[in-house]
């Protein structure tokens, strides 16, 4: 059984596998271009993957078999189990736990395609739905406080060997790290101010107008202010609302359609880059008492952060949580603006 | 002139470089295997680099010229710069201040030598005397907070063409996020409990010893518990030291020891791999009131953590702050404790 560790000093919990154990010579120090295999996500080959745990489906097809528009099977190399009690417990000073979660593979189409960028706006907005419907569904088992969808596409982002389009999940049984800062930073700033941050964030963004890449059915893409890296661009509803799975039909089909130019913009102007997309929403709540989240759903905000894989994290970034973007976010952002696409 | 930006959100300062940006044609995608040229910091070059501002030199040898043991020079492209006022001020919402800092490389040794692993104890040890004599002379400039030191070598850890053995220091007018978390946590802990996590951490882990790799000389070399990387290791004294400034001669002489020690076994187990370290030691302290500052002597203790670069971090870590890591520390201190060297 994998393990959940937390650091005693900053909180961050890690998971170790304890299983399938990487010993020195696992890690090879090859750089690149492996060479890919036959492909287990395409239309045809389903018995390649496990079994489906969800699927969009032609009229009269059968699972596990052709005939889907967007399948989720569970990760061949999940790196947390599902089955099984948390058993938090101590380690002496430290802190672990069984690392108990769901761990899935979103396959965004059946066709040998790579980049989501590619895909129909129409077959994106079904790898929107299939979130979440997953998101939806496995916040239904109580032991989950979070479902971490990203997308690591292109060997330099994590993306592997096999070049078939697709995103991944993990249910988790704590709150990341990452996420905890930004509720607990949305929620001071509340509580100062009365007002969502990322509202505000919005609206200096739409006044500036300099860091604004796209601005279109009630969705902007922007590079933040901030930005940790080139290019970054983070997605986000113009209208106020903390969970992702909330999403109205049509804001999903917006959404769709803007993340289909931003990526498209990404992919021409940066010559297919690798890169990481992660969506940002709120984590489950179960009321323990009446209002007891309400601040929640006052002050956070969903929203969608990419990373193209330009530069290199070093020591000092690791060392410091600071970091160095080569590139001004403004002029990231016209050029993406400017960018001509087909 | 760069600039320092902090994210509203989160709270983390980020260094955009406003000159010399970077724009798309400027990322390759190569990823590997440059050609290397003439090498800037073997004894003979010294007109390669700015001027020296430090050096351990042979007598009667002159600054800027050969006969030098450790040598230490500006960046000859500087993240941040060295003269200037700091100019804190809001952006609407945002906060911002000018990229003030220095950034220097110190020049490990005279002969064209990669890896630290690979110079002699002596030598290791007066890098590290290098390191404490800057630290102190740039925390006399009040508009420093910190010093961080921190080596990034080989091409996966960010180590550049040159090898040559080298680290890096950057003087910051802001605590980075990192560090302000690791005081926090660590302070947090002392107010419950009078005693240093970091102290407690070391007898736990002398207690238990199977994450222990070296205990010699007053100094361990472990894996930490909840390691984010496979084969991380952390160095720390096991007498309470807030600051690695304060390290005694002797003190010095035993890192050096257990560095060499340490990073020749992570060459030899792991094929040559890049890896990064880091210092982490207590900000400077200017004393606004009697007693203001007591609290970090007693609750920080200074450590070396050391970063094989042997795994991609991909969308999930960046999106949530959770790590992987393949390798349990304890079979990674294992290993390393039971291999010998030379």
């Amino acid at each position: 059984m994998p393990e959940l560790r937390k650091d005693p000093v900053i909180g961050r919990w890690v998971i170790i596998a304890t299983e399938r154990a990487k010993r020195p010579h696992d890690f090879t120090t090859s750089p690149e271009g492996p060479v890919e295999g036959e492909c287990p996500f395409c239309e045809g080959k389903e018995e390649k993957t496990p079994p489906e745990i969800f699927a969009f489906r032609k009229p009269n097809t059968q699972r596990n078999k052709s005939g889907w528009e967007i399948r989720v099977v569970p990760s061949i190399s999940p790196i947390l189990r599902i089955e099984g009690e948390l058993n938090r417990h101590g380690a002496g000073m430290y802190d672990v736990m069984n690392g108990i979660g769901a761990h899935e593979v979103i396959i965004e189409t059946p066709q040998h395609i790579a980049n989501i960028a590619d895909l129909s706006e129409e077959q994106i907005a079904k790898v929107f739905f299939a979130y979440i419907e997953r998101i939806i569904d496995l916040g239904r088992d109580l032991r989950f406080k979070y479902v971490l969808v990203f997308k690591n596409y292109g060997w330099n982002a994590g993306g592997g060997r096999v070049k078939h389009s697709r995103s991944q999940l993990m249910a988790l049984p704590v709150n990341p790290k990452r996420v905890k800062e930004e509720l607990l930073g949305a929620k001071t700033y509340f509580e100062f101010k009365d007002r969502c941050i990322f509202c505000d964030i919005i609206r200096q963004e739409l006044d500036s107008g300099e860091r604004i890449i796209i601005d279109s059915d009630g969705i902007i893409a922007f590079s933040p202010f901030a930005s940790r890296f080139p290019f970054e661009t983070w997605i986000i509803p113009k209208h106020h609302s903390a969970d992702f799975i909330n999403s109205k039909r049509q804001e999903v089909f917006a959404l769709a359609r803007i993340m289909k130019l931003v990526l498209s913009k990404i992919k021409k102007a940066l010559n297919d880059p690798s890169y990481n997309y992660i969506i940002h929403t709120a984590p489950f709540r179960i009321p323990k008492k009446p209002g007891y989240w309400k601040t929640l759903d006052e002050d956070y905000h969903w929203h969608i952060e990419i990373i193209p894989r330009l530069t290199r994290v070093a020591g000092f970034e690791w060392g410091s949580g600071f970091y160095i973007n080569p590139t001004p976010p403004e002029e990231a952002a016209k050029y993406l603006r400017e960018l001509e696409i087909g």
